[in-house]
């Protein structure tokens, strides 16, 4: 069987393409049109460039944004009143807070006065808690957009042994509890392997299915790879180069050109999960707006 | 190393003694007495007894404890009322609705509609998301029990591959976080197995450390367990017996007299996990009562 990349790039433009079709539908109805809000505190670079894909994202889709920026210096208590504001605004249907906040304002609090039913990013207590207990939720982006590139290139995931590398709570523990679940996709062996592991390789060549999320460039390599198996690439590092004309290139965990050969199915980097995960943001988006999760 | 049995009897009696004397002195500074509620719905047996244990073991340790009884014949709605009630009457620090619920009422929604801060059974989806998230919570009887064994015996978990039979919310998925998790006990490589998985064995074998909580008697032989692993079991199956008085005998889902001999260390069933879930319990109405958790 001769290897597939999973194009990720051209997944996430066929699935916003459906979200605005279906946008399209709901106001032609007279609906309300989707609202999600993004509050952005400080300048740090990575996260204007991420809120602001968000927001475009979200336009070219047709729903309503709003982006709402905090000086670095807000206090914990002001963020917390910002949170609260969106909470009760009616018109709003989710938002997000990105990550990471200075380092004075506490993100476990902050994640946690979200009201749950706003919480698209999925990373409130309830929606973890939902998710891990097989009820309807918000899902969080990354582990969200892994699962749907299974399902768009019908990769067969039941009785497999999926081995996950990370155990991060927006990663690996919600891709574990996922990919257990008995579900499509899902119902696979789940392996999780991280810094303490002794002997990933041991494992790693058992695997079916491999999913990286340790964040470590070029982590995979071809001999920690069985014949024929999927491997889905979450690592992003930026690594210093002298061949873009940015100086950086984003590095995945798995070295591509050993691994790649081996595969079944392998996601590049970038193009492969990376455009997933602000579709997956987008389909929260929607749900929260139909109200589909959490109905009052 | 010769195999060590893991006595749950006799940690859970010291633990009762250790809270039994916190208790005490929580009243001698004139504190409130932790005060558990337990809602019993119908007459099922098993679900009698279960909660006789559990007032019975509030009573020795100090606790107070209130025992609700319904009739099978309770609607949903009432059932909602009653717990309303008990979310919030100020004298009460921790309550449970014992399951399995009547069909007629949705266990999911009656285990939401309590309040998180006083959810001592640990089935709030909070307190699985805080749990998973690696947060202060309200841990679930069965994984906690397994833990504070592991613990007591001063078991090394760190880096150990641990094997979990079963997905369960209540016991299969929980063990698989918190062994995952970053801390003592945990910090082990895990692998979940379930109905799916074509050959559980293979994967037993590499096991250091195995969970087996599948429900299936004596599903794990002595050909699946490698020399010096330690094994807990997790399930109490009745299966019926000419031996004993009652036509039935609690059967784990170790066939014991096979594995013992390789183990470093296995529980008993009965007299394993079972006696450390209802100190479990007890940890929590205690943790409630001194709102260790959820401050306000």
């Amino acid at each position: 069987m001769p290897m597939k990349l999973i194009d990720g790039k051209a997944i996430a433009a066929q699935i916003k393409e459906e979200i605005a079709k279906e946008v399209q539908q709901i106001k032609a109805k007279g609906g309300k049109t989707p609202h999600l809000a993004a509050v952005l505190v400080g300048h740090d670079g990575g996260s204007e460039t991420y809120v602001a894909n968000k927001v475009k994202a979200c336009e070219a889709v047709g729903f309503k944004s709003t982006l709402i920026r905090l000086e670095e210096e807000v206090t914990e208590e002001e963020l917390l009143h910002r949170v609260d504001q969106l909470n009760n605004d009616p018109d709003i249907d989710g938002f997000i807070v990105q990550l990471p906040l200075p380092k004075h304002i506490s993100e476990a609090k902050i994640t946690e006065a979200i009201d749950y039913r706003k919480d698209v990013d999925g990373f409130h207590p309830v929606n973890v808690g939902r998710m891990s207990l097989g009820m309807p939720c918000f899902l969080s982006a990354t582990p969200s957009g892994i699962l749907e590139l299974l399902k768009r290139y019908k990769i067969e995931t039941q009785g497999k042994h999926c081995v996950i590398l990370g155990r991060s709570n927006i990663v690996g523990k919600p891709a574990a509890m996922l990919m257990m679940q008995k579900s499509y996709p899902g119902d696979s062996t789940v392996t999780v392997c991280h810094s303490r592991t002794p002997d990933i390789k041991e494992i790693t060549l058992q695997a079916d299915i491999i999913i990286a999320a340790l964040g470590v460039p070029e982590f995979l390599t071809g001999d920690m790879v069985k014949e024929g198996a999927v491997v889905i690439d979450v690592g992003t590092t930026r690594v210093p180069s002298n061949k873009t004309r940015s100086g950086f290139k984003l590095t995945g965990d798995i070295k591509f050109d050993e691994v790649a050969p081996k595969c079944a199915y392998i996601t590049p980097v970038p193009g492969g999960v990376g455009p997933m995960t602000i579709v997956s943001l987008l389909k929260n988006t929607l749900l929260a707006g139909k109200k589909e999760i959490y109905p009052d």
